[in-house]
C-alpha cells in the first residue's frame, strides 16, 4: 500500500489554493518526500503528515519553489528533538544549498543530515522492501524525474517444495528469502520453489520537465504517474519555452507508457478552474486527475482505493466600529 | 490610516491554522513587514497584500520562524520582475543570514537588497510622515520590539498668522513646513503661528520578549500593542524559562502602557481554542483581541475602525474506488 499526499501543486508563485511544489508518499513504514517547497510543513501539520517519519527527502531540481521548505522543516524537526539521521538527495549543487540552510539564523539540531548528490540515472536507493530510480529530464535546470517501486517476493510453491521433501518451517522460509536448502543429499534450489516474482506498486514522479521521450520507458506499466502540466493543451510552445508540459504532453506520455492513472501537477497560477486542465488531459488519457492540494490518493494492490479531499475554504467577516465589544 | 494585516499568528512550529511569524501594516503608501517567516508569501496572496510595496522588513531575532519566509519572498519579487530595492532591517548577523539566503538554489533578481544591522535603540528609520523606532528586549537571543507611527504636522493657526500680517499663499505653506517667512520688517517664526502638533497613530509590535519594563515606556499610549503572548495566565514561569509572555504579562504592560487596544500573538500550537488567551488578558485589560491569522485590523483617527477576519475551513471528503469515475 502507498499513500500519496499532494503538499503542494503550484508552480513557481503560491497562490490562495496552492502551495509550492511537495508530493509525500506513506509506505513501507516510512514518510518519502518528493520537493519540499516553501511551506511544506505547514501543509504537513495540516494533512497529519509526521515530519518525525521523513528519513528520506528526494529533490528534484534546485529551484526555490521546490526547496525553500527544507530549512523550516529541519529547525522544527530539531525542536521536537530529533536523533534520527535525514537523508536528502538531490541534483549536484544541493551539497552546497544544504550548507547555505545551515547558516538560517539560531538553531539547533541533533540529528546528522546526510546529502547526497546525485551523479547517474538509475537507482538512488533500495532496500528489500522498495527502490528508488530517477533519470535526468529537461527543464531550464538539471532535472530528475523519479520512480518509487514496491519490491514484491515471488510467491512460494508450497505444494512443490513439500513434493521435493522440503519440511514446512524454517526451510520454507530460507528458501522463500532465495537460499538453498539440504533435503538428504540434495540440495534444493529457491527458483524450484518460487513463483514469478510480482511486480509492485510503482509510482513515478516527474518534478520539473519539457515531455521527454524517456519519461515513457521510465513509466512503464506504473500505478501513477504525476506529471508537470504547468499549462493547458494548446500552450505546448509556452511550455517547452519555460522548460514545462501542457495537460496534452503529459496524457501523451500517460498513453504511451502505459500507466493506470495520470495525476497533473505544478499548475500555473492562472489556472484557477484546474478542471481545464483535467479535461484537456481526458480527451487523450481517460484517468486523468488534476492534482489539488492536500489531496490523498491510496494505492492499494495497484488499484487506487480512495481519493480523500481537503478543500481550504476562506470565509470572510468584517466587524465595523459600531460592534466592536469590548466587554464580553 | 494604518491596517495592520495578521499574516502568521504561531509560535515556533505552525499548526493548521496558524501560520509562522509575520505582520505586514499598510500604511503611507507602503507596506511594511514586521517578521517574515516561511510561508509568509502565500499568507500575503491569501489576505491580498502586494509583496512588490513592500519596501521595508524589520526582523525582531534570528530565530527560523521570524525570518524563513524571506528566501522565498524575494525570489517570487524577482520572478515578477521587481526593480526597486528592498531594505531589511535586524539585529547583528542578518547581513550573515541573507548572504545565505542568496545561495539557496539558482534564481536571479534584478533589485539591491540593502541589509541594516541595528546597533542601537531608538530611531531605526524616519521620513517626513513616519517613524520607527526599537528598544532591545529579552528573548532568548537579542530581539528587537519596533514601533511605527505617523507624524502629524502641527495645526497651522491661520487667524493668528493673518494677524501678524502674513498673506495666504505660499507663505502660509512655508510656515506650516518649519520655514520663517519675512513680513514688511519682521521676521514671522513658525512656532508664532503653528499649534501643538498632533499625535498621529502608533502601532508597537514587540516580536518575542519576556515581559519588559521597557516595553511601558516605548508603548506608551499607542493605539495598538501587540504583543508576544504565547501562554495563558498562569504559565508565567514556563514563559520566562522560554523567552516569552503570558497572556497576563501582555495586558499588564497594555495596561500600565495605556495603549488604546492590545493584540496577543505568538500563541503555542498547544492552544486551539484561543478565546482563553483573550480572557485571560481581559481579566487585566479590557481591550484585548487575541490575533487570528489573516485578520486586519484598520485604525483611522487612531480608532479601530473594523476587524476583518478570513476564517480558514478544511472540509474533508472521501471518494471510495466505488465511486471513482474517470468517464466524465
Amino acid at each position: 500500500m502507498m499513500e500519496v499526499v499532494f503538499l503542494g501543486t503550484s508552480s513557481a508563485v503560491p497562490s490562495k489554493y496552492r502551495n509550492h511544489a511537495s508530493i509525500a508518499i506513506k509506505g513501507f513504514g516510512e514518510i518519502f518526500l518528493f520537493d519540499c517547497g516553501e511551506g511544506t510543513q505547514r501543509q504537513m501539520a495540516i494533512a497529519k503528515v509526521s515530519p518525525m517519519k521523513v528519513k528520506r527527502i528526494f529533490i528534484s531540481h534546485l529551484h526555490g519553489d521546490h526547496i525553500l521548505g527544507i530549512p523550516g522543516l529541519i529547525q522544527s524537526m530539531g525542536f521536537r528533538n530529533r536523533k534520527k539521521p535525514l537523508t536528502i538527495y538531490g541534483p549536484p549543487g544541493i551539497k552546497e544549498v544544504k550548507e547555505a540552510m545551515m547558516k538560517l539564523g539560531e538553531f539547533s539540531i541533533d540529528f546528522d543530515i546526510n546529502v547526497k548528490e546525485i551523479k547517474n540515472e538509475g537507482i538512488v536507493f533500495e532496500n528489500e522492501k522498495y527502490k528508488i530510480e530517477c533519470i535526468k529530464t529537461k527543464h531550464t535546470t538539471e532535472n530528475y524525474s523519479y520512480s518509487i517501486e514496491e519490491k514484491k517476493r515471488p510467491r512460494f510453491l508450497r505444494e512443490k517444495a513439500i513434493k521435493l521433501g522440503v519440511k514446512p518451517g524454517p526451510a520454507f522460509s530460507k528458501l522463500h528469502r532465495g537460499i538453498p536448502v539440504k533435503v538428504g543429499d540434495r540440495i534444493v534450489k529457491p527458483e524450484e520453489v518460487l513463483g514469478k516474482p510480482r511486480k509492485g506498486i510503482k509510482v513515478v514522479y516527474s518534478g520539473d520537465t519539457v515531455p521527454h521521450e524517456k519519461m515513457i520507458e521510465f513509466a512503464k506499466d506504473a500505478d501513477l504517474l504525476i506529471h508537470d502540466s504547468t499549462f493547458e493543451a494548446g500552450k505546448e510552445n509556452k511550455a517547452l519555452e519555460t522548460g514545462h508540459s501542457t495537460a496534452k504532453d503529459a496524457a501523451k506520455i500517460a498513453k504511451e507508457a502505459n500507466v493506470k492513472y495520470l495525476v497533473l501537477t505544478h499548475l500555473s497560477t492562472r489556472y484557477r478552474e484546474a478542471k481545464k486542465i483535467e479535461n484537456d488531459a481526458k480527451k487523450i488519457f481517460k484517468k486523468s486527475i488534476v492534482a489539488e492540494d492536500l489531496m490523498s490518493i491510496t494505492i492499494v494492490r495497484k488499484e487506487i482505493r480512495e481519493i480523500k479531499r481537503r478543500i481550504l475554504e476562506i470565509n470572510e467577516e468584517t466587524i465595523p466600529r459600531s460592534e466592536l465589544k469590548f466587554n464580553d
